[in-house]
């Protein structure tokens, strides 16, 4: 196996100028905006008289662990996969956020010999997506304040102002601040906080919006706090919803770049799974709908986070029903799922690995339930030995289960040759998806089934705050929405640290906050933060330019 | 004179792709990265073996007020009106910030026919820089609240952090924060505050450094406060100089565009004039000077303001010397300096310029003192009358000042031909240039020096923080950097109200900050802020996007 960084890997590769990677799309010329020689926007409204027809395959994992899934590289060797048995394929990711690639994250963008490309770009500002969605939530920040500032006609209480500020940035310090300090010329004490840009409500809608219409008139929903008579106050009452979407007019657009083997990739909104909806962007995926007949995406974490959302909230507002699922699994996180340190990780332990399958079969029964049959890919890591890995192919074959092992980091494409073709017969059956749930159900039901059903548990315990804050819900008529759960991404349960397929646990729902704008009620179990910390010693420490200019030190 | 908007001008214009304008500026193809048809960055490591050699002349303007001056817009119609004289020119101007488009200034991209295209995109998020200096100041905030937070090996006092966060945002609510709160896992309280992005170090480095080794090397050296036995703390100390460069690596390549006749026009670096050192960065005009024979490059307001800190902060740091001086003056501004209410001007008033013209005199002879020939171009608008131009061609006359009347934003070029012609004569006979006051003085002698020799005023006050503070720039061994004026640009005073040229005034001076990476000492007078507010009626609310994803209600 190769001992090359993925940057190292990435900077070897030769890309092809994005004029011919979108021309092997199917993108006419003149709807390519290109920034730089190897990325680009693409103008969607030259694409208006393409149906979205292709089929989508949604790549899910176990719930991770420090070991590291590879998702993402699993999703972008798969799509080359395809390429290479001539299907008409493109692959739809989201988006990095700055804040764990300063922090301890690997990068987004995959890894080895499946990496969507140029990743130095992508994982720094890349067409400026995040700064845009960043700027749109802190703009309408100022101006809630401003209004409160300058007479505050709309009789909003600042105690009650909900819409946060954001970074994208790994900083606990501002999770929770007094702002508006210094007397009377400087703006309205009161509490505020700074989330995460990627748990923004902005970027949820950029994600979940069809289009600019839409874009437009979900922001015009935003419920940003309430007045002193507790009625909700909307953008649409503060009249910004206009200038809010012009910041976002050049973001919306989807990003095109290209695999290491020159399959063209939209990568477009990233909501991170565990405190956000955890999907790219219905553009993204849409776009990639009307060009390809198979797109490969990715949702966020394991099928109890990411996967979930896809399901009740991507898919039902983007119109389309997946076509196939596919299940990352590794020996290594198996392992830990199955008790093992992680310092223990290369000796053999089939016992391990039998111990922890019960994590795996928790997530291929999770997505069965929505109708659809999945593929379990077992991503070879170096240290993985046969007979481990010979124990889950006779599990799934035992349980009839589809399964494969790839090898696509070490070999591209060519390792996903097994994986695209299991995915091929589930695309060529018929399946029969639905949604865990529906709508109309209560907001608590909505998150006692998708707790009993998904996650294990037994039953959900709300806090007062959230008890309260379901009554405002019921109040205002918001009960129809979506719930979009907020959890730790290690478990099933809200305690990280319990792994495997626990039972007979409790959910507890913290707070719950109504997001008009997206369309979905976030619930925030356990002590699930929406503004991440660095570790000690952060990957920022590493990092530095070339005289040259090129990256040193990212991954 | 056209009713058109400056937007419905710059919509109406044909723009030239981006390839063409580099190839008549001279730069090779694979040195231009496009960003969209009619953007782009110059990667300068492909220029390396040229010279820079052109001339650069300078636009300043008289003390602004209300009534609007055109400085960007004579910048832009001057370099024009060189291209019709076939002269070989390019124009470097600032890059906007997002908070003042939101607010109420005009956009900063010129106006009428003389405007540097596409406006809509320069003036929202353009190619990322500014977000890319918001992330890596910010950046370095999250690491020093983490450093603290994880142990505090470097004995930093929090309560000496001078680091400030920012935001390109008017943003009045962030002036004064407290950060931290919220129990042990949430950081460490302490005060903090936002500045604008325009105000932060990192723009000033930005601007200030000559390639990607030096802005390392100057970010290195930015002191982020002190520890408990008051030793300042550096960037290096933190080892994230590195990471905060990589942030930077894209964004420190000059941005390519067109003026609306075609003129190459390098637009990067935006520091405000008042509360900032006011000048585009030395990279791009430098490059600039690479590629043509004259470059037109402007700083912010007045010649008190931007032409003070561009001779004795850019131009030291940059290595020319500036061979010609335009001072912008309007008949509107001139009344206004005269005692004319804003909404009286329309009436003529040849008193009311006679008594404001000592406010151009005062001008005059600041840019005299810095050895260089002023030109004074008076940018005509539609209500001035014959008589009041009149006037100021004679006073002109009579002083032995040379002088033209433009009509650059009703005109382009054409009507900037006189004043070029009179900018050329200026080029074309040597200049004494020469700095204000050296670097060996004493921070509070060059302090004097602006104030009584620029400013007219008659001495200088220092707080009891300022005189705290000159003993640790002393005690630093700081003293031997020039200094950052930051005043109002309304009046030579630090009154924002006293217009004309006041003499016999004090200049208060509230707080000084040295800034280590810049390496200047930044002088706060009066009440000036770093983080500006939003008026009651924000431009924004006037802001919308068309259903084709063009702007509407951008200026």
């Amino acid at each position: 196996m190769s001992h090359l960084s993925d940057l190292d890997i990435a900077k070897q590769s030769t890309l092809k100028p994005i004029s011919e990677i979108a021309e092997k799309a199917g993108i006419p010329n003149e709807a390519i905006e290109p920034y730089g020689h190897f990325k680009g926007k693409v103008n969607i409204n030259k694409l208006e008289n393409l149906d979205s027809k292709g089929k989508v395959v949604l790549v899910t994992a176990l719930s991770p662990t420090p070991a590291g899934e590879g998702k993402s590289t699993v999703t972008v060797g798969l799509a080359d996969a395809f390429n290479q048995l001539n299907e008409k394929v493109m692959v739809a990711l989201r988006e990095p956020s700055l804040g764990p690639v300063f922090g301890m994250k690997g990068g987004a963008t995959g890894g080895g010999y499946a990496q969507v490309l140029p990743m130095e770009e992508i994982n720094l500002h890349f067409n400026g997506d995040l700064h845009a969605i960043t700027t749109a939530n802190n703009a309408l920040s100022a101006f809630i304040d401003n209004h409160i500032y300058q007479g505050n006609e709309l009789n909003i209480d600042s105690r009650r102002v909900e819409w946060k500020r954001v970074l994208d940035m790994n900083d606990r310090e501002l999770r929770q601040v007094v702002v508006g300090l210094g007397g009377p010329g400087r703006g309205v004490p009161r509490e505020d906080g700074f989330d995460i840009t990627v748990a923004s409500e902005i970027m949820a809608i950029f994600c979940l919006s069809n289009n600019i219409k839409d874009l437009k008139e979900n922001i015009s929903n935003i419920t940003i706090g309430y007045t002193f008579d507790r009625k909700p106050v909307t953008v649409r009452d503060l009249k910004v919803e206009g200038a809010l979407t012009l910041i976002l007019k050049e973001a919306i657009k989807p990003n095109i770049v290209q695999t290491i083997e020159g399959t063209p990739a939209l990568v477009h909104g990233g909501p991170f799974a565990n405190i956000a909806h955890g999907c790219n962007s219905i553009i993204a995926t849409n776009t990639a709908r009307k060009l390809a007949d198979i797109v490969v995406t990715e949702s966020g974490f394991g099928s109890d986070l990411g996967a979930e959302k896809f399901m009740d909230i991507k898919a039902r507002k983007a119109g389309f029903d997946p076509s196939a699922v596919v299940i990352v699994a590794t020996i290594r996180a198996l392992k830990m799922h199955g008790g093992v340190n992680k310092d223990s990780l290369k000796t053999e332990d089939v016992e391990a690995v039998k111990k922890g399958i019960v994590n795996l079969e928790r997530h291929v029964n999770n997505i069965k339930q929505f109708g659809v049959e999945p593929v379990v890919a077992i991503n070879a890591f170096i240290h993985d030995t046969d007979k481990e890995v010979q124990f889950v192919l006779d599990w799934c074959k035992e349980n009839d289960i589809k399964v494969a092992l790839t090898e696509v980091w070490e070999k591209g494409g060519k390792g996903g040759i097994d994986l695209a073709k299991e995915v091929l017969s589930v695309l060529n059956s018929p399946q029969q998806f639905k949604h865990l749930y529906d709508l109309d159900l209560s907001i608590e039901d909505k998150i006692n089934t998708i707790v009993q059903k998904v996650y294990g548990g037994k039953s959900v315990n709300f806090s007062d705050k959230a008890l309260k804050q379901l009554k405002t819900i019921k109040d205002n008529g918001w009960d129809n929405y979506p719930v979009c759960m907020a959890k730790t991404q290690y478990s099933f349960t809200d305690d990280a640290k319990v792994l495997g397929a626990p039972t007979d646990f409790n959910i507890t729902i913290r707070e719950l906050s109504p997001r008009t704008g997206a369309g979905f009620i976030v619930a925030l179990t356990g002590d699930i933060m929406t503004m991440p910390g660095l570790p000690k010693k952060p990957a920022a420490l590493n990092m530095d330019v070339a005289e040259d200019g090129s990256a040193i030190g990212l991954f």
